[in-house]
């Protein structure tokens, strides 16, 4: 397990910290680019906190509030175009994976000039404009990885850049802007975090270090599941504390420290499709797939299996299924000519590749046949 | 546990790193001063293949190789002129603990001026020159922390320079330079390590992560003690492949995040007395104290010693003190005078507020005497 670690992002985390660590952003530069969605982060007052930090040190800021679940390719130059109309220095991204990854696509694209068709061919120059990010889901761990994956039409499906260019300089982790989303938002993204570690520990570019920061990521996760099932029966985000939330963002942001070393797996490249063609969530999609990769790797390679299943307390990997059909509730449609058409497009994808444990086509076809059958 | 993460050092390992990873020296700059001790990095091959590297690549280096164990400011200082003198852009460190800690400080000192009396007080420019590390034992960590340790003849005690800046650019981690270790330098090695993870999990900056990866390099270096046994009764280091010097390489890299997060606490601020004026290495220092101050915490919060014995399989301190017993062997004479003057120095550092039990002068005392009562 001799392979390299890189995670230079600081994290910065606690109650507040956006506002009590303001002096950060004037490292940065002297005017920003707020880039978000259009509600969350007004509802959330992480905006709010951010707009009162930059005050407080003189920081000017313009916004851009357009950026979409799944944002596309022309929202990321969009965004680089007013960066450079109006000369800012630094990005700042709140929200969730969405305005995330559009605020890395901004800061690369409104440091030079890259055609569309060259965005995904990675040979940028070392140019990029410094980034602070405030996550207000717990999910996606793109506060802390080199990955912007936007919505891809020409390739009909989600495509990463990734770059270590794309790292952010700075994280403000506050569990408090993740106390009022809501229970679905909840457990999809507790579960695009878990999907991250455990598929993490089923790359084969796992380190001693990212095995160790998965396995914490999981139990932290495993450990908020009967709250989970609770808010479900309950049908309100009531059921978590704000402990449970800081956790939940910690084990998050620990399993994006995870996939920065580690990519992801097949998982994540079949769950593209999903999202692509049938609009189902992203941390949904992994959850909906993640159980049954787990069960082939029990067959292919059950020692493997047994190191990741140990993290959550479980002997079979029809427990972890177990749990995530109680979490994912009723499954959607989908019909044999989809399975066939989403199985051949994953394969053809890097993820393939760094996967310990290589799958066949068939093998994904039959994954989509049983994640849907429940 | 809602403390900060920062640690970004890019860290290459694997066999022949240096010379496969030539490229990555490139972007340091063009001139390099290599800084390393008087021999090992000779013997070890470690110097020839940074020289391999940077020739295949073309850049031009000068070779400093007269930093002593545990360097004193005037080495630092020595070094830096040099870099000056020969207007190089970067640093490459070579060797243990000592040529690392010198490397970073003469990085400092090459890229700006400051007076020996400012040297600790912290308010630096945003200056410093890049660095390449490449350790040849595994236990000081110093290739990725901020930390740069120099033996201090006015405080008579051995004082850190700890800044953002002195985190090496890049290290690499590659094992066959530790193979021919010593026994000795082996096992003091690796409790330095162990003494760096089990003090992070002591530290009141201790946070998720760093307990995560504290854990992980716990139970990595436990699991190599019973070779180090072995190699004591056999008096030959040939009892350790290149698996666990692998293995100890990554735990103690590990342990050197750890710390990174959260310093050290009073077992090494009482361990630099021991080895500024009685001459103790720095690991077995360490080593002596770790087991009588995981005592005092089990009496103090016996679910914090807990959590960090389970690491090591153990349920008491008692076991603890037993295994770090037998690798020590026979202690070293100290008298009742020292022992007093030791303590008042310790209890006056940092340190003692960095623990999250904070024992008392007295409290010190007792540690000493029984660390060298057996």
């Amino acid at each position: 397990m001799t392979n390299n670690y890189y995670m230079p992002t600081k994290v910065i985390m606690g109650d507040d910290c956006v506002v009590k660590n303001c002096e950060l952003f004037k490292v940065l530069g002297r005017k920003a680019l707020i880039v978000t969605g259009t509600q969350s982060a007004k509802r959330n007052g992480s905006e709010k906190d951010v707009k009162t930090a930059l005050e407080s040190v003189g920081i000017q800021y313009q916004v851009f509030d357009k950026v979409m679940s799944n944002p596309t390719i022309s929202c990321a130059y969009e965004g680089a175009s007013l960066a450079k109309e109006n000369g800012v220095d630094f990005i700042i991204a709140i929200g969730g994976g969405s305005p995330m990854d559009a605020g890395k696509a901004i800061a690369l694209l409104a440091a030079q000039d890259i055609e569309e068709e060259s965005l995904f061919l990675g040979n940028y120059q070392n140019k990029v404009l410094p980034m602070a990010f405030v996550p207000t889901t717990a999910g996606t761990g793109s506060e802390v990885t080199q990955y912007s994956i936007l919505t891809n039409d020409k390739a009909q499906t989600k495509t990463s850049i990734a770059s270590d260019l794309l790292f952010p300089t700075v994280t403000f982790l506050d569990a408090k802007y993740t106390v009022h989303l809501g229970v679905t938002t909840t457990i999809n993204t507790a579960i695009d975090a878990l999907s991250h570690a455990v598929e993490g520990m089923l790359s084969v570019k796992a380190s001693i270090v990212s095995d160790a920061l998965a396995a914490a990521s999981i139990q932290m996760i495993i450990d908020c599941t009967p709250k989970m099932l609770l808010a479900l029966q309950a049908g309100s985000e009531a059921a978590f504390d704000l402990e449970q939330r800081e956790q939940l963002l910690q084990a998050s942001f620990m399993a994006g420290m995870v996939i920065a070393q580690t990519g992801t797996t097949v998982v994540h490249a079949m769950g593209y499709s999903l999202t692509y063609f049938k609009g189902i969530d992203h941390g949904r999609a992994n959850g909906l797939l993640l159980g049954e990769y787990l069960k082939l790797v029990e067959k292919a390679q059950p020692d493997l299996a047994a190191k990741i299943l140990k993290t959550m307390s479980f002997a079979k990997a029809e427990q972890l299924l177990e749990l995530l059909g109680k979490l994912l509730g009723q499954r959607e449609e989908i019909n044999a000519e989809e399975i066939k058409f989403y199985s051949k497009k994953a394969i053809q994808t890097k993820n393939i590749a760094n996967c310990i444990v290589k799958p066949t086509e068939d093998d994904l076809r039959t994954m989509f046949v049983q994640s849907f059958a429940k």
